[in-house]
C-alpha cells in the first residue's frame, strides 16, 4: 500500500523525522508512535541470545500495562552496546516521555542498524523532542513514520484493516535478513480496538508465528527483531467470535507485511514459497520448509534458473525430520519431478524456462505421513547479495 | 602430498581409470581400492534422510566383516534414483566382486556427483572390470585412485603415515559442500594394523567427528558423504596405548585430509578458523562454531574485509546455546574486538587489512562457562561461489 485511503485507527499520533543519525542527507530516521490514551501491549522479539539493548528494555515494559508510545531510530541497532548501550535505549524512552508527560517506562523502544556501535546520543537529545513535537494523526505523519524505520528497504510497507468497530494499521521494515547493513525486521501494529492484554498476547504471537516467522532469507537471526501490537482500547471489547475475527485481522495484517519483506529482500531475483504438507506435525513442516528455504546450494540454482531439484530433496533431507524417501513427492510450479521417492523424466527447457520466466517461484513438497503444513516464503541467491553484503562497515 | 614417497600399507591395491562417465575427456572417473585378504572395515555415513543408493547398501555391508574392496564412481551421485538405484549400486559391488572371486556382500560402494538420475550402466558394466584388471600396489595406482573420485576439487588429497609396525594411507574428495554440482565429502583410509572391528568403528567415528565434521561449506548436508576405513589385519594385533597411538594417527589422517577439503572450497578466497573454547560442553561448542561458520553474513563480510564482527557474535546468538552476553569475548587474529560483552575501539584499516592481506583468517570466540572447545574450518562466501552454483545441471 503506498497511499493510504482509509481512516486510520483514533487516537494514534505518528511522526518521522530526519534526525540525521544516518548519512544520506534528508533521510528519515527517528519514528515516534504516540497513543493519547493508555495503551494494552504485546510484542514478539528475537530468540538470539544477543539480544539488543532496545530489545531488552522493552521486553520488561511491554506487558506491564498502560503503554503511552513507542521510539524507533534506524542506522545504530544499539546492540553489543553492553551496559551504555542499555542506559541509551532507557534515555531514549525518557526524552519521548517527556514529550507528553507520562512515565519513561509507558514508552517501548526499538532499533535497526550497525551492531556494535554506541549510540550519538547527543543526536538523539535533539531529534526525539522534535519528533514528538511533529507527532500526528494525519495521513502524512503515519507515512513518514513508516519511512523512517525503513534501511534497506526499497519500498514502504504498510498495512491498514477497517473492520466493524475497529481499525487496524500497522507497518514493518525488513529485507528479512539480507539487508547489507541493517539485519533486522521491525513491526508495528496499533487499533483502536478494545482486547484483553492476555488475549494481545496470544493473538500477537500465533499471528507472528504464521507470518514472520515464515520468511527467511539465509536465516542469520537479527539481534534487533521486534514486533508490537497496542490497543488502546476505544471500542467496544471483543470477545467470541469478534475476537476470533480480530484475531484472524491480525493474522492477515502481519502475513501481508511478512510478503512485503519476503519480495524486498536485496539482491534477489526471485520469491520463492515453499509448501510443505502431509507431515506429522506443522512443526515438521516448518523445520524442513525453513531448512530448504535456507540452502544456499537450493537458492543459487533458483538464480540460475538450473531445475536441479535434487537440491530441494536433499535439503528436505538434512532438516532433522525423519523421513522415507517414498514418503515424498515434489513439484515445482505444476510440474511433477519426484513422485513418492522415484524421479520422473520431465522437460529440462520447460522447467528452467520456469524459473527464469517467473518472478515468483513455488514448490510443493508433499508428504504421507500425516496432516501436518507449513508456507514458507524465501528468496534466491544472486552474485548481487554477496556484493551487498561484502563490505558495509569499514 | 602430492608425490607418495613412503610405502603403501601392504597388501592393498588401486586402480583410477577413465570410465567415461563424465564428459570431459581423459577424466579418470572410477576408482577401486582392492584388499588381497578380508578387511575389519567401518563406515560413517551421511545424516541426511535422502541417502543416495550407494549409502544403503554400504551400510548394511560395512560392519558384516571380510570387506574385499570398495568401488567409487564420480559425476553420478546414484541418489534419488528409487529401486533402480539401489540396484544399480548393487550391480557394481557384483562387478567388482567378479574380479577377484569374493562375494558382491564383501564389495563396498560410494558416488558422488549429480543427484536424480540413473547411472549409466553400461558404462559401468565395461569399465569396472577394466578397473579390477588395472589395481596395482604401486605408487601411481594409489594416485590414480585419488583422482579419480575428486570432481570439483582443484588439488588432490592423500595422506600416508608410517608407523612402527604398521602403515596408513588415504585420500578424500571434497570441495565441502561447494562444488557447483558434486556436492559431497568422501574419505577412504586403509592400513595394514590388526584391528578389531569395534575398535575401528569407535576409532573412526571419534576421527570423523573432529575432522570432517568441523568443517562445513554452507551447510548442506549431501546424500552422499562417506568414509571408510578398512583395516587388513597383516601388522601384529593393537591393544592399550598401540590402540591408542592408532586412534590418534587415524585421527590426525582425518584431520588432514579434511583441513585440505576446507583449503579447497571452491570460489573461496579466504580460509576461516573458527575456534570456540569456554563453553559448557563440547557440543555446545560445536554449535556455536558451526553457526557462525556458516552464517552468509558473517562469509560475506569476511570476502569483503570488512571486520563486521557484530555478525559473528550474533551468529553465535541464535546458536540455540543459552548465553550472556558478558559470558563472551572476541578476537579476530590477534586482535580483541569484543571484551566479555563490551565493544572494545579497534582500528578499522588495521583490521580490514588483517581480512584483506590474509588467505588464512581465524576467530576466536572465548566463552567462561566452561571447558567446552570446537575448532571449526570454513571458507567465505564470494560471486564466484554463486556463480559456480547457479547453473549447473542445465
Amino acid at each position: 500500500m503506498s497511499e493510504v485511503s482509509t481512516p486510520l485507527p483514533s487516537a494514534f499520533r505518528f511522526a518521522g523525522i530526519v534526525g540525521k543519525l544516518r548519512s544520506e542527507p534528508n533521510r528519515r530516521d527517528i519514528a515516534v508512535i504516540v497513543s493519547d490514551r493508555p495503551c494494552a501491549a504485546a510484542g514478539v522479539f528475537t530468540q538470539n541470545q544477543v539480544c539488543a539493548a532496545p530489545v531488552q528494555v522493552s521486553r520488561t515494559r511491554v506487558n506491564t500495562g498502560g503503554v503511552r508510545g513507542i521510539v524507533i531510530c534506524s542506522g545504530n541497532a544499539n546492540a553489543c552496546t553492553g551496559e551504555q548501550g542499555l542506559r541509551d535505549a532507557e534515555r531514549m524512552t525518557a526524552l519521548t516521555a517527556e514529550g507528553f508527560g507520562c512515565d519513561a517506562s509507558q514508552v517501548l523502544v526499538a532499533g535497526t542498524g550497525v551492531i556494535g556501535r554506541p549510540l550519538p546520543m547527543p543526536i538523539l537529545e535533539a531529534a526525539i523532542p522534535q519528533a514528538m513535537k511533529a507527532a500526528n494523526a494525519d495521513q502524512q505523519s503515519f507515512l513518514n513514520a513508516a519511512d523512517a524505520i525503513l534501511t534497506t528497504d526499497t519500498v514502504r510497507k504498510t498495512v491498514i484493516r477497517t473492520m466493524p468497530g475497529y481499525t487496524v494499521a500497522g507497518f514493518a521494515k525488513g529485507a528479512a535478513m539480507i539487508g547489507p547493513n541493517l539485519a533486522t525486521m521491525l513491526g508495528f501494529l496499533f487499533t483502536d480496538a478494545t482486547v484483553a492484554p492476555a488475549d494481545l498476547t496470544a493473538i500477537l504471537k500465533d499471528a507472528a508465528d504464521d507470518s514472520f516467522n515464515c520468511i527467511s532469507v539465509e536465516g542469520h537471526t537479527s539481534t534487533n527483531d521486534t514486533v508490537f501490537l497496542l490497543a488502546n482500547g476505544i471500542g467496544k471489547p471483543l470477545a467470541g467470535s469478534d475476537l476470533h475475527g480480530f484475531a484472524e485481522t491480525i493474522r492477515d495484517c502481519c502475513r501481508e507485511l511478512a510478503l512485503m519483506i519476503a519480495k524486498d529482500a536485496e539482491g534477489a531475483k526471485h520469491t520463492v514459497t515453499i509448501a510443505v504438507t502431509g507431515t506429522r506435525t506443522d512443526a515438521d513442516a516448518r523445520r524442513i520448509a525453513k531448512t530448504v528455504a535456507e540452502s544456499a546450494l537450493v537458492k543459487t540454482a533458483i538464480y540460475g534458473a538450473d531445475p536441479n531439484w535434487g537440491r530441494v530433496v536433499s535439503a528436505a533431507g538434512y532438516a532433522g525430520v525423519p523421513f522415507k524417501e517414498t514418503e515424498l513427492s515434489l513439484t515445482m510450479g505444476t510440474l511433477l519431478l519426484y513422485d513418492r521417492g522415484t524421479p520422473l523424466p520431465f522437460d529440462t527447457v520447460a522447467a528452467s524456462r520456469y524459473l527464469r520466466d517467473n518472478r515468483e517461484v513455488s514448490f510443493a513438497l508433499t508428504f504421507t505421513q500425516g496432516t501436518g503444513r507449513c508456507t514458507f516464503h524465501t528468496c534466491d541467491l544472486t552474485e548481487e547479495y554477496v556484493k551487498l553484503n561484502a563490505d558495509y562497515t569499514t
